[in-house]
């Protein structure tokens, strides 16, 4: 650990079968209005809807409604849901739904009652709030983000067609969240892959840079190994709660800010991606996944130590009688074969985008200085378009 | 992670090169009247001392000393920090040192205002406190307990010849913790690799314990390579700014609750190292390390698919063409050779114990549930002769 630096993270978790009852320990910290905050209505099919508002009334909660939180939450959207907050004098934002739902409630906390324009002032001018806060609680029914253990929020103008993320501090933190497996059990594969994709590549995000000898690059190894080994379980069979389980609490720890401390950190994964999400609305996870191979291909050489490390601990590669590039390679080769095995999108033509919008994908994308190398606007090109 | 739980660790941590002027910014926060916890005096020859009380004199508080905390705290030192903690009327309890300073602080935390005898309802009965408590900060000096950064305190009785840990809920838990690397290149060689070995029982101890598929199991893995890895680097380099600062984060996340998290876990190699410190003030970690051989060697065949794995990953045994029992003892002995190079004490004869103590060290022990052979007293006593 060659960095300084300071950790704290205050959220509360109820983990496992029967976690949501953590809410009846919650519920009655936090005033009478509750903000109800949600996506499409996956939740009211699967009955966690039912059992949280259930618990709600017991609680004596006044209730308001904000659905329809979309994948990659807008801004247009955020300003429709602070009007709903004020309506309701919200006391408090209970997110139920994915790291989408999640990021959105904690947006909506920062700016209703910020006085300035939240985009200008949060993901533009990437300040801190100022101003008082609604405190959010999560209920989770996806997992991938680690939205409901950190300060990450990430918004979609697409007037600026820009998706841009602001991590805060810990006063935006969920002051709690509710992680149980089985509410994940009914989310389509195609969902829940797009999640497992998501959580490796934040690992990765925070592995595939510098090159001090840090602990939290061995403490992500160990987080690698388990998701590999739990996404190949799960995928044959998502309701094998143990495999369920251990990638629900491997994604929280993939992104509560502990495995980056004391290390530099990439990210150009989260921006190529991202920029393809501004121009798209496809499942985060799988731009992730259609841009990596191309990205990680790239940038090699120019961290091969790490990348031979990454073989070898991670993929179980053997460099006896191996060039370190060889070795390096050969563990980039298992990692798309288990993406492959998952069932992630491998391109991004089959995620809509076109050549024709490389010009506009290579414009959103912002450049991250943390890599081992740090592209330029034309080798981002390249990447989307062999992506493509 | 098939186990339920709630996880929560609010102790905010600053750490790295000058982390002690995260006071500056705690400090401020808490009443006029601070007691200043230490030990033997070591922090006022290594200058911690000096740096720690300019700063309280610069935030404008009123100190009150209660130095002498020794290795193995007792029962009697904390009726006599009661005292002392009674006529300053303290607000705030600042532990500088150990994590026998820190277990003594917390102790001290929820003893002050306690109308009981708390020996009797903390170590006794093991509740929970139900007086207003003096919050704790802690500045650390040496690695291993991971006191820092959880609930845990050990206290000693002398008269009932008992040394019995507390782990307190999250209230207890020190608000803040100041961890510089660079306030531990003092310590002796034999404290320091004491303390190393502390940190390796710690992750051993939640590690050898369940079949199940467990995350915490691979972070642990991490943890521990890490460890081995810097320990080594450590003992012939003190000074070596990126080793003991990887030990040192290791340390408290070795015991801050997380990797303990929907998991069994054992503990027998801390109460029969217990026993010993209640009867001889044997430096703790030598305890552990004098007892570890024997005890796993003996536990071996019940838990033998965790302690092959345990050489695989953690040791990189080969396991092609061997038996999983000879992988297993492989993986022993490249332990029991890392903790020789370390010179660490292998046996209980030089921590002053003899033969005629073996009846009181039986007595002495508590028998855990939770590891792959539950302890009888006649196999404690088998042990503790087997590491004479």
């Amino acid at each position: 650990m060659l960095g300084n630096f300071t950790y704290c993270n205050p959220t509360k978790i109820y983990f496992g079968k029967g976690a949501l009852d953590g809410l009846k320990a919650e519920l009655p910290k936090y005033g009478k209005n509750v903000l109800l905050v949600y996506g499409g209505g996956s939740i009211k099919k699967n009955g966690v809807y039912e059992k949280v508002t259930a618990i709600l009334r017991e609680c004596g909660k006044t209730v308001a409604e904000d659905a329809g939180v979309m994948p990659n939450p807008t801004v247009d959207k955020l300003h429709e849901g602070i009007e709903r907050a004020k309506a309701a004098k919200a006391d408090f934002i209970l997110a139920v739904g994915g790291g989408s739902v999640c990021d959105y409630a904690k947006a909506l906390s920062v700016s209703v009652n910020c006085e300035e324009d939240p985009w200008d002032k949060y993901f533009t001018r990437f300040e801190e709030p100022s101003c008082e806060l609604v405190p959010v609680g999560c209920v989770l029914t996806m997992v991938g983000t680690g939205s409901e253990m950190n300060g990450g929020s990430v918004i979609t103008n697409h007037e600026q067609k820009l998706k841009i993320g602001h991590v805060f501090g810990e006063e935006v933190f969920p002051k709690f969240s509710v992680l149980d497996p089985e509410f994940t059990f009914t989310l389509p594969k195609y969902q829940m892959v797009a999640g497992f994709y998501d959580i490796m590549s934040h690992i990765l995000e925070q592995y595939f840079s510098g090159t001090d000898d840090n602990t939290s690059d061995y403490v992500m190894e160990g987080l690698l190994r388990s998701l590999i080994h739990s996404a190949l379980i799960a995928v044959d069979d998502p309701t094998n709660y143990e495999a369920r389980s251990n990638i629900m609490w491997t994604a929280t720890w993939a992104l509560n800010t502990f495995v980056a401390k004391g290390k530099d950190t990439d990210w150009e994964v989260h921006m190529l991606g991202q920029a393809v999400g501004a121009l798209t609305n496809a499942t985060h996870g799988m731009t992730l996944a259609a841009v990596s191979m191309p990205y990680y291909k790239h940038i090699l050489p120019y961290g091969l130590a790490k990348f031979k490390r990454y073989a070898v601990n991670v993929w179980g590669v053997s460099a006896a009688g191996k060039t370190d590039e060889q070795v390096a390679r050969e563990g980039l080769a298992a990692m798309e074969a288990w993406m492959r095995k998952l069932g992630l999108v491998m391109d991004l033509t089959s995620l809509g985008v076109t050549e024709d919008m490389l010009d506009d994908l290579v414009k959103s994308t912002l450049y991250m200085q943390g890599g081992y190398k740090v592209l330029t606007p034309a080798e981002a090109r390249e990447i989307f378009k062999e992506s493509l």
